[in-house]
């Protein structure tokens, strides 16, 4: 846009001035508040500030408020329904401390995790919430620049930045012992082939401790076709299992479309536990049976690390909750 | 932050010459490229940064390019994986042209979206797309602001801003058409009460066409929960419909929920078409036969909207594409 249209030199008590209004009047007009103003001031005001090309700024307003007012958030690829619901409550997280939360995806070929990473922070952001695997080198930039940080979901701690994980081996290992509690003896496991998948790790100990037999291991990319894909595997087998536990809900969606797919009723003929406990978990038929990750509760923290950081506590990590549905084989109410 | 920690004055310059190196390399340091820099002078850059407490400015930079940058996105609810995808588009879209997008999302209940989008635009981005119903209020505002902006989605044009629609209603007839074609009779709607909503008009017009009585219509929230709770509602009916276009994905997935809880096969006893074309449509069984909405397509032309807008044309419309799947009794490959 031509600069000539919003001269950067208008203030809020030029528009005050052309519009014949206090300054308050001006302010009450854009931030829609606190107090009611007549249709009319209104109007005028809003003429004044399109004639003027006002634009409030925001390095002003971060000066004038003392404090970073934004968080920005960091996050792989936010269709991913966990990862959309993640964001979600880390925006009302975000919006009870009277902060706005910019969001960034990261999953974009064009441009480098690190130029986001620059970009967000250069936009005068109090904190950085990642939700995403950072490098090393990633990890290194987001020390070096200064600004109070958090890594969510991660499998362990991380060093130099604070970080907000969640049980994956002991919400994995819960879920595959509920299969094991229905008289299922062969459980498949359905993942990711990260080494560090702590849900895979929780799957194999809940059948160590049963002393049952390892099932079929299959890694897949975490989403609905990679569970679909391992699904027509699992189903086209010589010996198909009798549970599986899959480590996300995506994938576990892929799944049931899979069996769907091949006439094969879910759970009398295979049960399926999962991982995660997004929304899209509960409105699936059969409902899945999976460990829900605490989100509320991540978000809250994750924000808390970045507005209030304490030098003590440099990972938190919090605990899943088994629901229980009919894809395992109960009958809830 | 205490502001010792990073004062404002401390400039590329400072930290290149901490570093001993040139400001080309702290820029290929802190851009991650385009050049690549040895492990260890990338370290003493880092350190740098760090020890100067160097923060680039988002201004200063955004004047150097002599453009702005980056995109603001306001939209509902990023939950919703229509909007989602749409998000995850609008980013792709963004990256190709080079520009960052900023996400904010405008359901909170704290803020009001005249404050959100005030916060937007004084972030200093270079053009505004939303992706939600605004007030007159909000739209005067935006016009006010005097930011190019363009909004997505709306049932038809708004007046002084630009906009990008779909077919709504020729989309839902096309489905509709559709159910028609299979030879069903009673053909249910479950959308939003919505009086602008132009997909029953669409349902409406396909069976006016077909000289076929109007069917059921339930209007229930646009979620998972509003299709399953209309679900149970056509289940438990006296005379239940032989199909029913739902008026968006997530409807019809709620819808087959409920159906499959009751026992109810799809397409066998109740056939079901949709709007939309998620991703998840493609991962439910049956697949849902839908309505797609061009979301690239649309995506490409609200960046262009923003980054380049051409006085004469103010409302662009869009075309679906039926996706034929499953749910509606097809079979194909």
């Amino acid at each position: 846009m031509p600069d000539e249209r919003r001269p950067r030199s208008v203030t809020r008590a030029d528009v005050a001035r052309y519009a014949g209004v206090s300054t308050a009047v001006v302010s009450y007009v854009l931030n829609d508040g606190p107090k009611p103003v007549a249709p009319l001031t209104r109007e005028r005001v809003l003429d004044a500030v399109r004639v003027l090309g006002y634009r409030p700024n925001a390095v002003a307003r971060a000066l004038s408020k003392g404090s970073a007012d934004m968080l920005g958030l960091l996050v792989n690829d936010n269709r991913n329904p966990f990862f959309a619901e993640l964001c979600h409550a880390l925006d009302q997280a975000s919006a009870e401390t009277g902060r706005s939360l910019l969001i960034v995806n990261s999953d974009r070929t064009q441009v480098t995790t690190s130029e986001q990473i620059r970009d967000l922070v250069s936009r005068q952001i109090g904190g950085l919430i990642i939700a995403d695997v950072l490098t090393a080198r990633e990890q290194a930039l987001v020390e070096a620049l200064g600004i109070p940080a958090v890594v969510i979901g991660p499998f362990g701690e991380i060093d130099g930045l604070q970080s907000i994980g969640v049980g994956f081996s002991a919400g994995a290992r819960e879920a595959t012992a509920h299969l094991v509690g229905h008289g299922y003896r062969d459980i498949a496991f359905v993942g990711s082939a990260a080494r560090y998948d702590d849900r895979e790790r929780g799957w194999r100990s809940a059948l160590d401790e049963a002393r049952l037999p390892l099932g079929t291991q299959l890694h897949v990319p975490f989403s609905y076709q990679g569970g679909h894909d391992a699904g027509m595997q699992l189903a086209d087998a010589e010996r198909r299992p009798r549970a599986v536990f899959a480590a996300s809900d995506q994938i576990a969606i892929g799944l049931l479309a899979a069996f769907g797919r091949r006439g094969i009723r879910v759970p009398d003929e295979i049960a399926i536990a999962s991982f995660d406990g997004t929304l899209t978990a509960d409105f699936v038929w059969p409902r899945l049976t999976t460990s829900v990750q605490p989100l509320d509760e991540m978000a809250v923290a994750a924000v808390r690390a970045v507005t209030d950081p304490g030098p003590e506590r440099r990972h938190r990590e919090l605990s899943t909750t088994l629901r229980v549905r009919e894809s395992c084989g109960c009958t809830p109410g």
